[in-house]
């Protein structure tokens, strides 16, 4: 068993329970991005929350295990994303990269932003044109030190 | 001479004079965003926005004339970037890649948020535990119809 | 069980049964194309579809389940297609590809032409000297828009 | 000299005059998706052809030699297109190329649509929601034959 | 159940029951290379064919039943083949293939051989510094037309 | 400079002065097939063809004398080729690939035909239905041996 | 079954009893370093060399039948090895790959060493400083001709 | 100006001028097989011998100083090589890799043959059914050590 | 069984009891670096250790087996690793890469660091501003020798 | 002109001038893997630091004015370095990479080893034996957050 089989049968049991993404998160008490990113294999859950989870989707002993083990990250099956969906915002990261680059350093100067301590909220806003998906990212910038 | 020659010119002077994107920006009229990325050669201007970085950049007839035209986009060199700063947002990606596919498909169904009826906002977000880099990103989410 | 199990028993019934998609899409209700595409794992049926499909293929209720959910897109083993006939179209890409950008940019400005509000049709096109493969497709003009 | 170069000069060309490709295959007296294909290094010209292209262009006597060879084709820099325009043709090839694949075959037995007897015809197609790209496409079948 | 599956089964019978691809042509009446070429997945049978194989392979209604469905083409497991007998020719499509381009555009101008309209015969030449492979290949140009 | 200015300096020159291929062969004095490969800079002449090919196409001492050197081989400029032509035949390996190859070892065992001790004939074959390509390999039997 | 199947087997078989190369070897009457290769799936084995192995590693009927047939050649899993040991002679292809080229020109002329007619020597050679491993390979060489 | 540059003008010389690494590599008083990987650049050369490849080559002080300095290695152009002869090497490391792995690990336990600590010794072998070149290469077998 | 599966059922084991590799490490008397990297399936345990560790892991006689054999190394199952932590490593050697060259170049001579004769300590190292990754590697220096 | 340029001539200016990167470091006031991170283009130095790089390797004013601006980092040509020096860093990351992810995950939880907030030391360390290279590096743990 790995957690990848875990995740798989956390899918499996969402499609069959028809459950929401966002009454998961509810349930567990944080935000549907992080919640959903650990339920698909990408974050490390604490007892609590795998319990939690466990109930939801009739995990075993074992099964819940794995949960609160931290994963190998990584969420999708090629290195160029074939999933339209996906591949739009590899697609911005292909043409906006090289702005954000030079964007980020003109305010702060050498460095990154943190792709760790990051949070992210996704929301619908409403446009009589038709209405929009809306992310805010927000990550510490960590400068380069010198030494 | 090609746009990609265009581009190399224009970030050359912007290195050679000691400019700000941001300046830049508001020269022409428009967004930092928006602006930098039709610098880096994935925008087309317009008359008048050509005219003024042709101002801006030194450039000539012939260069200015490039930036009206729609580039071959894509601003990266290799499909995995090596660039710290870059590579960050390619990890978003792969990380979050089917944690965006199941929210927005739970919120939305079939479908995608447009990289191209899409505008962007970046910010910097004070912090006492260290600044950070906020983006907001704003695409018009596109159903897949029946027919 | 995942999506592409049920697109795997989708496809060894039909060649069991010796269905055909265009009667298939006929029980449906819609076109061939997409009810084929969607058979073929990259549309999501809603219940009433879903619910033909399950008698024509002999579904399981979960694997029904599946057929409503949106699956992860992209039909292809390789990115570049070893099939010769799927090559073909590859091909038209490669060969193509830089004529489709300057005359959709020539006719309508900088932006795409949608892959999501997207239509087909094939037909058979008789011909003396060989009968042809005739295919229409009409997608959704989206600008580029300055912000 | 190699083709590229003269293609390269051909493309700056347009840009400095302001040419259009359909005005470009007036003057050659065939389709506008022939011509902008050869003028971008895809198909070989006739003596007729080349010169009217030649003085279009003002090419030299070798450049214009140069249009009368048959050129090594595949027109894009990356065999997984980063362009959004172009990108979104590939997008479909990978979305629907099984169903192509299927559909055809369905029709037609074993065999390909040829990509060489071939035809392509690109429009724009008003419509009050916002105008549509149509394009049809016109292939000789080719069947697998038994020996 | 796949067409691959029968392909394993109809090489694992072979090597069992000590076959002759020869023989099983024989036994359908074409040449050894189309044969061999459908049995290993890459051609599809007609109803006749597909019994005598089954005879010879013991195969099962629903194994039969996808000998008549046109496969997903394409037998080599990486772009580049590492078994050496088939990389030798990789090899000469590596260093003849502008020649091949060379030779054809001169003798018939721009188009193909083509791949579909094509027969193939292998046959061993006898020869006192040690027996010779001899491959005829024949396949019909196609030509690229202006329109 | 290096083997390749030379080849595009050969090609250039036939372009230029409109020579065949099977011309230069004659004048050296060999088959079409190993010269125009020689040329496109996969071949080793000799002081006495490297003299003649000179004369023909202006080639100075320096570049003569790179005729007579092995050549780093390989003439395409992709793993997969886009030229449609050439692609062809790299179809032909994929899809026939493993037919080669059970057909040489029924009828020789263990071994591959060489690529290297290896002659080509490319002729028109004229056929009432469409002239036909006619390539006919030779390749000696190299067998592996025990040790 | 397949032959990777019969080479599992083999290894699973070699490491449960303790085997050693060099003893199964000595059993079959040939050097280690080809009957290495073909126990992992490499070579072709004759009726009793296949009965002698068959013996050692309590091969069934159908898995000593595998054994005989030429198998698919390649035993790496990535084009670049990751294995430090096997990796080393990748290095030494890189580094030494054009050397190996100059000098087998320059005293042979055009042409290759076969890696079919072929044999290989594996031995430890002592030496104060720590022993070294040597490794003589000996090839045929097979010159390039002319038509 | 770079090592690349200075390794192409000893070529360029050494083609131009005639001559043989094997009489290069007396005049440094070393092996042909280091002495040409030194010149291919691949090896740092010390004062001296950069002295007398200096005077052979008619390099510069400039140039003569980049042979002192050690240089970024890997001599081929793609990761798996497509010049015939290189290739067999390659070939060599795919068929007998794990051999090689076994054998070693075999009569050493775990650890490396170094490609640092190493030697290499290329001769023609007298044969009368055609000549055979013979490389023997000594490596220091290195252990994995525990800790 | 492959060594694959061991090292699978060490984690899953690991994952179920709860252990710790430091603990796992003190029970087999060696350093956690090098026991966790054998019981992640890339060292080769001795008889005592492997007895040790098929207690922890209540492993069967024959998996114990597979753990004395030398594995085929490489933990990663993609060439640009995409875990974000192991990604930060290969980030180190992509941008520090030719500095480590540089710098290990002039202070030793052309050679490398030994990646077998190596040993690593990794520590935590305390940090009011946060707490650090503390990483000691030493590896022998390896010269390259003339010869 | 870009940053490439600049490094270029600079480690050109280097070769020529015989310059120690340790002094280059001296002169600058910083480390000497830090120092040498930024002449090789990874860093970006302040005006006082540029100014001092700029007597040493002859600098013009916008050559300096270059090292000012945040660079495109990443220093390797190729995904998987060729260097066998460079080549044993990337083989440390793929082998020992899982073991730097379980036992930092063990210490210190989910997150990650900072590459940005970071510090080397690169030393030589006496040994009878042989002197070995001791690498220190130590980057700040970064947790991920749940939100």
């Amino acid at each position: 068993m790995s957690r990848m089989d875990v995740t798989e049968k956390i899918v499996a049991t969402k499609v069959a329970k028809g459950l929401k993404w966002a009454d998961v998160a509810k349930a567990v008490g944080l935000s549907k991005e992080w919640v959903t990113a650990g339920c698909l294999g990408q974050m490390q859950f604490d007892d609590a929350q795998a319990a939690t989870l466990a109930k939801i989707f009739d995990l075993t002993e074992a099964e819940t295990q794995w949960l609160k083990v931290v994963p190998y990250k990584g969420s999708l099956p090629t290195s160029v994303p074939t999933d339209p969906l996906i591949y739009r915002f590899y697609e911005l990261v292909n043409v906006y990269g090289t702005t954000f680059k030079e964007l980020i350093h003109e305010e702060f100067g050498d460095g990154i932003m943190s792709a760790i301590d990051f949070r992210m909220d996704l929301q619908r806003e409403a446009d009589p044109k038709g209405d929009r998906v809306s992310i805010t990212m927000s990550g510490k910038f960590l400068p380069y030190k010198t030494y």
